[in-house]
């Protein structure tokens, strides 16, 4: 056993119907007197909703996608003109990212409340855009302080948005337990990730109006993006990153066809990981958990739905084996890799 | 679900023989020039070996149990005659007690190396004895910044002392699981402390020598620790403690015997907790897997031989009694009380 672990400071709070009373006291707690709001137009209402116990002295709504410098540049004007001592951020990853993006140059101190399951408020990185660039960094002062979770709020989430992006979550917890800075205590998070959405996404596709899944799923969300921000990426995020450049796919997509034959690729190799998975999904092995939950959450199938073509596949086999984290458990072939991607294209079962 | 949860910034390094490579980086990374060394007489060997890659100003050996006031004065005054920038602990609770007296009014920042399963480097809990009085709280300034596991350095610990000690840390996790802070983030610290605790302690036992079983030991202490004190303690720490409070019986043979009774009680009405336990123990329930470790590592029985009387247990539900948190999932009574007492007494098998 070997590993170096970092545990970053953040208080969760977790309270359906409470992201009122939680932001206050968490805004008081830091002593803030001058709250600046960040949320987009289309959370209006809801940060109309959360933020009537505090002293707001700004609303910023300019919030756009991969926050672009020039729009992050805007919110720190606004916020040094306002003399704004908190923020608040309010909506999913672009809002988050670009409260982030404020306080990496202002030190301001964040009280993320999440619309969407993203997971973006567990993490210290931040990212910006220029032009088609996007540059990421880590950097302690990013991490909100507080999140505020409430699920009431993500009950506008439609069931495709909300199973695709729980799906993503999956993902991240399950490409943790392999990934280059993998360590148990990441698993552990990783694996109570895993057993929250296994949990959740059904409910949430079963029963869209119900808080249950939406619960469990905003909570293994946050689970997710902790263990995948301390472990790195794994085999998984390093071959969707490269279709998703290379070809344009789709996103979450992309994640939701890879995922299983990763699995069926890695988990046979990691004894570890296998156990974990097997016993989150409450399943007889790792795989069959992760095909189980995809066939009740109706999961996308194949990626020639989505615009792969079976002869780009030798390309990115090419493209991805210089980025193969060396910590895979399974050594990754040329050979294998095709057949991976060849089974991902065609939507075949995993073997 | 409804809880809040305040995770602590701490790194954690783990690596069987790398004390001193570790202790050296953290001690850089704090920028530290002048580092005061706290180690009792028994440890100053392995405190030798650990701090040879750093700037030491002194060495100070004066550790007492229970960190009485005048030693932590004693302690504070070296530290500043000395202009200490760091504080390096090596040993068990009692040496890292007295560098968190020291960091309480100095604010110095501490790397902590633990020697036994004590798990009191991986929380911001303080103590002070001055005569019989322990005074306790809880301050950020406390935590070590660093925890540096050598299981190496937990070799020279007895098989018994090992055993006691780890399955004290097994009742810390364990009543993480329904104390009055409980959650599921410290829910799946515990869960996999007690995953770790379930693997090391029967290898401890079989194999003194052997690292397997030390690793994982010192890993699920540091687990149990961060779930514990984040949690608070449950109606196993309040009857373990009204009973060697009142009766002087011995600790950690208190501890093990009474937490299987507390499981048989509360696991029942804890659908989570069972879950959680029979997974964990890799058995067919909670109960079921802890006495079999308890077989295995051959747990004390029946506090009849630690010294306590049959008369004595009326007594003691009359003290337990208003202490029992009101989080407990199984209603407390005097009957049940007095059943649970009872069998810990004689040593008769949870029912």
């Amino acid at each position: 056993m070997q590993f170096v672990h970092e545990s970053l400071p953040q208080r969760v709070l977790f309270e359906s119907g409470g992201a009122a009373t939680g932001v206050a006291s968490e805004v008081e707690r830091l002593g803030a007197r001058r709250v600046m709001v960040l949320a987009a137009p289309a959370e209006a209402s809801i940060a109309d909703q959360v933020t009537t116990g505090i002293p707001v002295v700004m609303r910023h709504d300019d919030v756009v996608m991969h926050v672009p410098t020039h729009v992050a540049e805007k919110a720190r004007e606004a916020a040094l003109a306002a003399e704004a001592d908190a923020l608040v951020c309010v909506g999913g990853g672009s809002t988050t990212g670009l409260a982030k993006a404020v306080a990496l140059s202002t030190r301001l101190p964040i009280v993320a409340v999440p619309t969407t399951y993203a997971g973006s408020e567990a993490t210290a990185v931040w990212g910006l855009t220029q032009g088609a660039v996007k540059k990421t960094g880590t950097d302690a002062v990013v991490l909100p302080r507080a999140v505020v979770y409430d699920a009431t709020l993500t009950l506008s989430l439609s069931v495709e948005m909300s199973i695709a992006s729980g799906l993503n979550a999956l993902a991240h917890c399950i490409d943790s337990l392999w990934a280059p800075k993998a360590d148990p205590i990441n698993a552990a998070f990783a694996a109570e990730g895993v057993r929250a959405l296994n949990t959740g996404l059904p409910q949430v596709a079963d029963a869209p109006t119900g808080l249950a899944g939406r619960e469990q799923t905003l909570y293994g969300a946050y689970l997710a993006a902790a263990a995948f921000a301390s472990a790195g990426s794994g085999l998984h995020h390093k071959i969707c990153h490269v279709l998703g450049g290379m070809y344009n796919l789709p996103h979450a997509q992309t994640h939701a066809v890879v995922l299983p034959q990763v699995v069926a690729l890695n988990a046979p190799g990691d004894d570890d990981a296998e156990r974990r998975l097997a016993a989150s999904f409450a399943s007889e092995s790792a795989l069959a958990g992760l095909m189980a939950l995809r066939n009740q959450v109706k999961a996308p199938g194949a990626l020639r739905d989505f615009g792969l073509k079976a002869s780009q596949i030798a390309d990115a086999v090419q493209a991805i084996l210089p980025v193969v984290p060396t910590t895979n458990p399974t050594p990754v072939t040329s050979e294998n890799l095709t057949a991976l991607l060849r089974a991902a294209w065609e939507g075949s079962e995993p073997q």
